[in-house]
């Protein structure tokens, strides 16, 4: 059976609803589809370095602004607070990050790498951007770049709203 | 605070490793976070109408392509498949979907959509429909018609790969 690829293409069907496929056509469908295609690869990179997808996220988020609070860190990194407040203690406990109050605001807490944690962000980053490099190399006739400067316009509208 | 919003814009800052901020220029971050925000309101709408994401997903796959296997269903939905097979358990205790022996191998069961599943999906998929129209049109200068078109073409680039 070829129904069993991790991300299979849909094929056009003429005997669908209304005669129109829907996924195939529909925007989130393909940028869910096409976001998580992309990752898994990465994603495989990330888990045969020790590392599980939501660290690599915290470790980029705080490579590029060290010292956020975990409720920015969790929006940056797509996930549930309660969710990643359990992955920074066990990051903590693995010597990658530490929690510091705030130096205007003793209640707040701020989140910042550990030399350690900063070098293997470092790394990783190195990974991701030789990665994305050959990603968008692989994609016809410059279309991966030309999606990427796309995108840029797109995320800055859609969270411009917030 | 600003930085509470679900879906922040990261700044640009001079001041990170290298002289260059990763994740603004990441196209795997760009996806990630492009998807989950235009996603949101859409899954909100989702949540208003009783169904769940992953409901909505296994109804719109249905729609497309009635008669699926649950291996196939997860990947489009994506999904682990031992959650899909609890989704889909709780979709025919409601009467949305029903399993059925494939005609050809009785041991290949296969998933259907009920005359109320096949409403539902048909309804959700107009609302989904004039919430991409909206998403689209918010979009400066052609920009999201011209993402999805890209998407598209790669898409079925990264997909093709299996």
């Amino acid at each position: 059976m070829t129904e069993m690829g991790n991300h299979p293409r849909l094929q056009d069907r003429a005997d669908s609803r209304e005669g129109v496929p829907f996924l195939p056509d529909y925007v989130l469908f393909l940028l869910a589809s096409t976001s998580a295609a992309a990752s898994e690869e990465f994603h495989a990179e990330v888990r045969a370095n020790g590392l599980r997808v939501p660290e690599w996220r915290v470790l980029a988020c705080l490579s590029d602004a060290d010292g956020q609070m975990v409720t920015r860190l969790a929006a940056l990194s797509l996930m549930e607070q309660s969710r990643l407040t359990r992955i920074i203690d066990q990051m903590d406990a693995r010597g990658l990050v530490e929690r510091r109050s705030d130096a205007a605001d003793r209640r707040r807490v701020r989140v910042f790498l550990t030399p350690a944690g900063a070098d293997l962000a470092r790394r990783m980053i190195d990974k991701a951007r030789a990665h994305e490099t050959a990603l968008l190399d692989r994609l016809p006739g410059g279309s991966g770049r030309e999606l990427k400067r796309l995108l840029r316009v797109v995320y800055r509208e859609l969270c411009a709203d917030d």
